[in-house]
This record gives C-alpha cells, sequence and structure tokens, in this order.
C-alpha cells in the first residue's frame, strides 16, 4: 500500500463570506481525525498553522497526552496524537513527507464543493499499488480551503454526497468518510 | 427509501473502566451528528439524556443556532440542528419515531468491538427497499454503550474498520463514516 499522509489546513482557509482567514487550532479536531488517521493506517497527521502561539498551543494539547495522566486515561488516544507533526505550512508538511515516505506525495485537494474531481474508486486502487506514490489529503478548516491552494494541488477529489443536495459535514466527519471510502475494510 | 434516525445514547454507558455512568452531553457531537444526519437524508436525530439539566443546556444551544444570529451566521447549521429531539430515554425516541415513520423503528447497536454483527451491505439494502421498516441507529458516547443496550437492539452493525486492528474512532466520525456506509452516494 502506498504511504498516507493527512493535513489540516488553517492558513488559508476562507470564512462564510468567502474572505481570507486564518482560523485557530480546535482540541477536537486534532484528536477526531489523529484517530481516524491512525484507524485507516495514515503514516502522519500534518497540523499546518502559520502562527507559532497555534502550534505551541496544539502542542501542549499533545503533551498532556504524552504524560502519564493522558496515557493512564486512555493509551490508544495517545497512539493517534504521536501521529501528529506542528508543521508552519505546507511546503513543510510536503518535505516531510518526503523525507518520511521516500518519494514525494501527490497532494489532493477535498472540499465539499461540487468540482467534479477524481473518484473514490479511482484514487482507492491507486493507493492500493505497492508501487504507488505517497499520497497526502488536504483537509480544510473554516469554510474550507481557499481557492489558491487547490492551485497546489495535483488533483481534486469529489466531494463527499449523501442522497440529497446538503453535504455540509463537519471536518472531523468528513475526514474520516474520506478516509474511510479509501482505506476502509 | 425506509426512515432513517439516529440516536445518540448518554446513559447507560461505559467509562474506561466497564463502569456503567451517565456522560455529559457535548455541543460538538450536536453539531457534527446533525450536520452528518442532515447531509444522508436522516428523518430526526434522537439526543438521548436521562438528566433534565443536561437537556436544558443542549436546548439552549439549539435556541442559539435558532435565533437570527446563529442562523445569519450559517443558515445550513440550522436546517441540521432543526433534527435534534431531546428525549430522556430509549423507549421516549422510540415512541416519537414510530409517530413520525407509522411504523415502530428496527433498532441498531453501532459499536467498535467486534460482535460480529450484520454487514453494511445488508443492512443498506434493507434501507433502500421502499417498504422497509424504519431503522434507528444507536451511538454510544463515553467508552460506549452499556452491555444492557444490546439486549434493546434487533440487531448489531458489524464495527467500522481500517486496514488493521486499531479502530478508536470518535463518535462524530463513527456516525459519520457509518452513514456513509450506509447511505452515501
Amino acid at each position: 500500500m502506498a504511504a498516507l499522509f493527512v493535513a489540516l489546513i488553517h492558513y488559508p482557509v476562507v470564512d462564510r463570506n468567502g474572505r481570507i482567514v486564518t482560523s485557530a487550532i480546535t482540541s477536537l479536531d486534532l484528536h477526531d481525525i489523529a484517530r481516524s488517521a491512525r484507524t485507516y493506517g495514515a503514516t502522519a497527521f500534518f497540523v499546518i498553522h502559520p502562527v507559532a502561539e497555534q502550534r505551541e498551543f496544539a502542542g501542549r494539547v499533545l503533551e498532556h497526552w504524552e504524560t502519564s495522566h493522558g496515557r493512564q486515561f486512555d493509551s490508544r488516544r495517545q497512539e493517534a496524537l504521536g501521529l501528529i507533526r506542528l508543521v508552519t505550512n505546507l511546503d513543510e508538511a510536503i518535505i516531510l513527507a518526503e523525507q518520511i515516505a521516500g518519494s514525494p506525495p501527490l497532494i489532493v485537494y477535498t472540499s465539499a464543493r461540487p468540482s467534479g474531481g477524481v473518484g473514490y474508486a479511482e484514487l482507492r486502487a491507486r493507493l492500493e499499488r505497492a508501487d504507488g506514490a505517497p499520497v497526502m489529503l488536504l483537509f480544510g478548516t473554516g469554510f474550507g480551503m481557499a481557492p489558491a491552494m487547490l492551485e497546489r494541488a495535483d488533483l481534486a477529489l469529489a466531494p463527499v454526497l449523501g442522497p440529497g443536495e446538503y453535504n455540509h459535514l463537519s471536518v472531523r466527519a468528513a475526514a474520516g468518510i474520506i478516509l474511510d471510502r479509501l482505506r476502509g475494510r
């Protein structure tokens, strides 16, 4: 199986009015997405934030779970949070992923907006190839990634849809669902 | 399609030591699971808690999003939270679901623990039958539902698994993934 990386983008994202903003790191995003990343065999989970104070906040959340208190409460939690790498920007995440996996990752943009995009079966098949390039899935916070991030990606993934048109999922649910579609048993 | 209901159980659930406890309602559970329920066409999302103060807390969260302030921030959020019904226990949820759907729901227990359980394709096919009974999916908080809840269910659903053995998903991610497996496009 090709190596799979997850990246959570806090800048550049858009707010409800489509303005480019930096979103705050949310503790529960780290926990939920790390647990999903671990469940679906991701190699690392990059939490990307340009502001040092925000990365330090995230670092303190992780430290808590590395201590004996956190580990005693739930050792499986630490196993998931151990996947997290706090980085400043996407370039840094890509460099680290290449160091870990041995070749540069294919960057995959995810979005709830209808955009065409490659289907799940196709990306899943690519991930299952033993000689496949590593893949990095980008997830946006706030009201989604800024359009500029799409230009950084090698391909866009089709949006997750249910039976109707409403698909306003939380990033925590969307990341779990997309990982399940790509790597679920 | 058969009517689909989602129920989030706060009692009886177990803590990390397997003791029966009552968990607290978490605001983000309401938001995330309501958004997933709305995305996958659920008819209602029952938030089940035996303690009046906890239901009142949840009621205040919902009120905030019914006001013009919350709606202006994000009208799609209110559309999801509008699915929530705050009830005291499972019996009350079952009675309401029967009133809404016209016949009593099949109660489906979900758990991360390996337990055999019916597969996703089978339950999905049942939901797609036009004449099928309504289905209510039970999700546990804390460290999962107490074993007694399994006895209340008509069937148990197979656990969600990735490529490995670790499947310690958050209830917010698990609910999204299970709904996607049953109703995703």
